[in-house]
């Protein structure tokens, strides 16, 4: 018998950088009940990132960052987008790079990330915002 | 009571740019009749994407292409694939950054894109190329 | 009826580059005994990428690789994580924007990929990496 079970997670960010969501996400398949099946996480945003890294070293998420911030500076001049700062253009292209879901293999009850994965709300904005996101969890 | 639904799409696009396909992904989900569950758009091809970005300021898709062009330039002399012209092989990078898959959560049977989230075909190539999608609803 | 099948997959790489997996994807697929539905397929890493792209011409790989080392110089001094040689972060930032999943529509029972798509697996690291991958097969 297939199970849907489907929640929205809403957090507040406080400006540009990643906020560890595993928990959050683990906690909603797990209260799916299913024991084999797949964990969807969708970002309703454009200027923000759903992603998974390693979650070992916290110099990963800086080194990202600043990989980031230099492929897509803010306030480049070749933006014509600027309405709401020179952060906005960057964050609709770092959305584009850094992505805005995820899926994860449900397995023995669990989310079957591996040892060194963790996963990411990646605020790209300046300033805080407030970020929901839709999970769905389908399986048996 | 768990139900499929799979329908191909095919647009013809007019060369390098954005398709909004946000409607015609939106109709299919529709049209699968469920409440709840999840949503995939597949692209067939290699030098093409389909993305969520921004579908309010038409600036942001001319930024992304600007950002894009720069950052994977036509005609460069690294490549060495460019039996279909310069711009073949920036195509099969561009598919690569951009994406050629989605997954959008169905919520009350209708996709719950967030207000600003447009779905976009874009074309990688100069010359406009027909483009076949898959798109699969899963859900009850 | 719908059906669920989750199968691991190993592949042990020999260092950066490319290594076509479509076949073992596909067998899973057929495997699990749907007409119809969808094939996602996860990558337990950080440090390598699962990817669709041009399956014709090896050029195009050779030409990936290339982009992505430009992008990502190995031993960048920007980069404070190092602590498995000048590669490490590299795979990171690689791993981000290759991507490290994939979802692929089942059509009359087979992956309904392009004629010119393949499925593969990216090793960023230098040396060689036993990478795990866990696909799930959903449908009817």
């Amino acid at each position: 018998m297939t199970r849907i079970h489907q929640q929205s997670l809403s957090f507040g960010t406080r400006g540009r950088g990643f906020t560890e969501i595993s928990g959050e996400v683990a906690g909603v398949a797990r209260s799916a009940g299913i024991a084999m099946g797949l964990c969807h996480v969708f970002l309703r945003h454009t200027s923000a990132s759903v992603c998974i890294t390693e979650n070992a070293a916290p110099a990963v998420r800086v080194d990202l960052e600043r990989w980031m911030g230099d492929a897509v500076p803010d306030g480049d001049p070749r933006f014509e987008h600027d309405e709401e700062g020179p952060d906005d253009m960057p964050a609709h292209v770092r959305n584009l790079l850094g992505g805005h879901e995820l899926t994860i293999p449900v397995r023995d009850g669990r989310l079957a990330l591996g040892t060194w994965q963790g996963i990411y709300l990646w605020e790209h904005r300046r300033q805080g915002q407030r970020r929901e996101l839709v999970v769905t969890v389908l399986g048996a």
